[in-house]
């Protein structure tokens, strides 16, 4: 075996990436595993995220005309018999509320009572209760678009979860809208596409690509869905945003129908678009590296870590004095959506374990400052987007002066290497065997990460589409929405094809 | 029976208050009960008054030192075991998960399948959750003071439910602090009081009595309760925000221990506080008249509405330009805490029908504009404090001007008024018969409406709180923090008291 750097993270990528990824939520305080199965918890670090993210997207959701409500986490469960493939696609998984209170059982413990004549499901997304409203709200022509979106809370009960990226409880928005005619909403429904693709791009640094999902991976009950598809470090694919177009399912299912400008009773359209708390995942694992997370400026919760250096008592005051003023100085500036953050660590621990804490926790920028420093009237300076030693001393009047075009510089850049990254690992591949072997992993003792991006041509069938997830565990991510017509046999069966779609390994 | 001016809002409050208040909550576009027992929907005006809470209040916690973050929906049932007093208080009253699916009944319906080994129960609240993860953050007394709140939804199943004032699932914060010392976990109890109070009477004109509830009424578990009330307009007190000291107990039962500084090992001290959607409530019930909702315009949805007047269709170009440009110079001044918001009503409906949607909907200023109003370079302009027939014409100058100001003055007269209120409907009371014909209706056939605060003497026993709560369904609202120390009796038993503390009825 041969040396390695000692890195903050063990194991670091390339060793063991499903490990590295605990650690980095771990060593980064972003959320922890509850000892409710399934359930985590999110801690303050990792909640500012969700923070920004929030008042990010919903700043563009309130740009684009919509408003936001709150309807009950309860769904009775004959609603979810309204709509056949919906019920289909969540009833196996869902959290059942039986009784309405807890009782003496008898034996020092509690049992359940008040048995519900109907039992509740907890939402596992709420088309179907929201329906039950809109269906009162809209009336006339007149009512429409209607464009509602809801921040909660959903529960899906998943077998296998992993921290941000499936777990049973999550947090999300979920935008439900009702329009007129078939135009309408198939233009909302891209239309939050976009948002959700300049969102990641803008403000998670992340490339994203635009799609249609197939038959088989659409949401149940949709007539068809759309994602924005990242590609992660171990170059599998996250779905990280979907936008649905439900045609007139759900309005049928909820009855929603308005009269028109003619007084004829018609039968309304409807969309559904939701990120979620999954999209911190794909944060984590687009951007992280071998010494922990790594945050763009423009989503991190905090922009600047200061780290006064005071090795005798004695200068402690001129320090902080220094370091507090140049802290609300740069408190003062405007960045991005708000004011910066910056984080003055006063805690008495040793210098090393406290920067590398403040690395590990993806600040993009750190100060370290002691009297020399200030003697200067200059800071030394480390950026969490280049190497951990490539320091470097700059004045402060300069530092102030240039900090936002500074952290555009920085979020830029970690945008760029995510960029770079997805192209040294996107292929066009058009022969059966090399597709095959493209998605084998060569290394047996770590299987983990290897394939990427393909596009290649598929005839459309579901049968060819389920064949190459059986034998290599790897699925349409979509059909991209600027993908060219363009005629190819398909990689599985050589039937023919008018248009590539990518394929690859997925979270 | 009296002739009677005709109001927006049917009954009034004289005739039947309850009523009254449901029609102001569906007249205000506010909320409507769901399908789902208990459980409302918060409809977009409604919601945006929430964020509106949120956001002044968040900012709030944030300046005093606290962080977010988000704890599991779902608490095992054992965990409910832990806290004797806890589980009594919340056991009777809960949502019982049992089942993680729904199949196949065999009769062409679902069953709840998958049953859990041990039951979770949706929180009603989270100090036994969140005390879990604590036990594991709080190691040294360098990880105290430990400051966090979540905002998040909670399920308790309550019998007899009323929109935003009792429903089964609410929305709140609750602030979960652990600290070193008594004195600390104290002075961080009267601190969040003091945050509550504040809140209320700057952002929602409402003036609140912070005191001490009796033992009677405290939070299960909790060593001390605080609470601030407020009055309706029905003269009841509306228990509007609490905070708990915990003193050791939620401690011991979840394992929060740290080393202190001579590193021994101490148990240490907690406190926990929230305020609810209930407070959407306490805001349409103190401040509502006859012809709907009155909101305080530092926590309106929209400050001003404007409402174009066209008699004809060529006079529209001009009357919208006038408006859009007088909306986007409004839009961009700084109001409070953020922008003004600044509705144009552009809809093509009767203009009487519009105005009054907008009085129920209770904005703070109405703008009518019409052709001769833009001769004039001026605005037509009614308060929704004042009555709505006196209106007044004003240049457009002058209203812009001063509109700051002027919606300062809106906010403040929307409080007076509630004070002025509240003084007139409180008494000091010393004779028992005198206390109790204040408590008994005067009219049979309204009694609503009636009695007020009563500043008594109480000699500390259960039993008298208990008696005086079943002869007149009167209670202790709380024991006011600035109650003077008075020699007095009882205003039950006779007993020696030194103290008086506020009697009412409430919600």
């Amino acid at each position: 075996m041969g040396k390695k750097m000692r890195t903050a993270i063990e194991p670091c990528r390339a060793d063991d990436y499903p490990q590295w990824y605990q650690q980095v939520v771990r060593a980064g305080e972003l959320a922890e595993n509850s000892e409710v199965r399934g359930c985590m918890v999110i801690k303050p670090w990792g909640y500012t995220i969700w923070e920004n993210i929030q008042r990010n997207l919903d700043a563009m959701f309130k740009e684009t005309g919509h408003v936001n409500a709150y309807f009950p986490l309860f769904i009775p469960k004959s609603y979810f018999e309204k709509e056949a493939e919906h019920v289909e696609g969540f009833a196996k998984e869902c959290a059942v509320v039986t009784h309405t209170r807890l009782e003496d059982d008898g034996k020092g413990g509690l049992k359940p009572g008040g048995k519900l004549t109907e039992e509740l499901v907890v939402r596992p997304t709420s088309e179907t209760i929201i329906g039950a409203s809109f269906s009162k709200w809209v009336n006339s022509y007149r009512d429409l678009p209607l464009l509602i979106n809801q921040w909660a809370n959903v529960v899906r009960w998943e077998l296998r979860t992993r921290m941000f990226l499936r777990t049973t409880e999550f947090l999300w928005q979920e935008g439900h809208t009702v329009h007129a005619t078939e135009a309408e909403a198939m233009e909302e429904t891209y239309k939050m596409l976009d948002v959700y693709a300049e969102f990641a791009e803008k403000c998670l640094a992340l490339p994203v690509i635009k799609g249609q999902k197939s038959e088989s991976e659409k949401f149940p009950g949709a007539v068809s869905t759309y994602s924005i598809e990242a590609m992660m470090q171990d170059r599998k694919a996250l779905q990280a945003g979907t936008s649905h177009f439900l045609g007139q399912n759900f309005a049928k299912s909820s009855n929603i129908k308005f009269q028109n400008s003619e007084g004829v009773e018609e039968i309304a359209w409807t969309t559904s678009w939701g990120v979620s708390t999954r999209m911190i995942g794909a944060l984590i694992m687009a951007h992280s590296d071998d010494n922990g997370l790594v945050l763009p400026p423009r989503v991190a919760p905090a922009q600047i870590v200061i780290l006064p250096i005071i090795r005798k008592e004695e200068q402690r005051e001129t320090v902080m004095e220094f370091v507090n003023k140049l802290a609300a100085e740069l408190k003062s500036i405007w960045y991005y959506d708000k004011r910066l953050v910056v984080e003055v660590d006063k805690r008495d621990i040793a210098g090393g374990e406290k920067l590398w804490q403040w690395i590990k926790k993806g600040v993009p920028i750190r100060l370290e400052i002691g009297p020399r420093d200030i003697e200067n009237n200059s800071v030394f300076m480390g950026r969490r987007d280049l190497e951990p030693n490539e320091k470097k001393g700059i004045t402060v009047d300069e530092f102030v002066k240039n900090i936002t075009s500074l952290l555009d510089d920085i979020q830029q850049n970690i945008y760029q290497k995510a960029l770079d990254f997805r192209q040294q690992h996107t292929h066009v591949i058009d022969d059966k065997e090399k597709f095959y072997a493209f998605f084998t992993p060569e290394n047996e003792e770590n299987p983990e990460i290897h394939g990427g991006f393909v596009h290649s041509h598929w005839c459309g069938s579901a049968e060819c589409e389920e064949k190459i997830k059986e034998d290599l565990k790897v699925t349409i991510r979509n059909i991209p929405l600027d993908a060219k017509e363009e005629k190819g046999e398909c990689i599985c069966c050589g039937n023919e094809s008018d248009k590539r779609v990518i394929f690859a390994k997925a979270y």
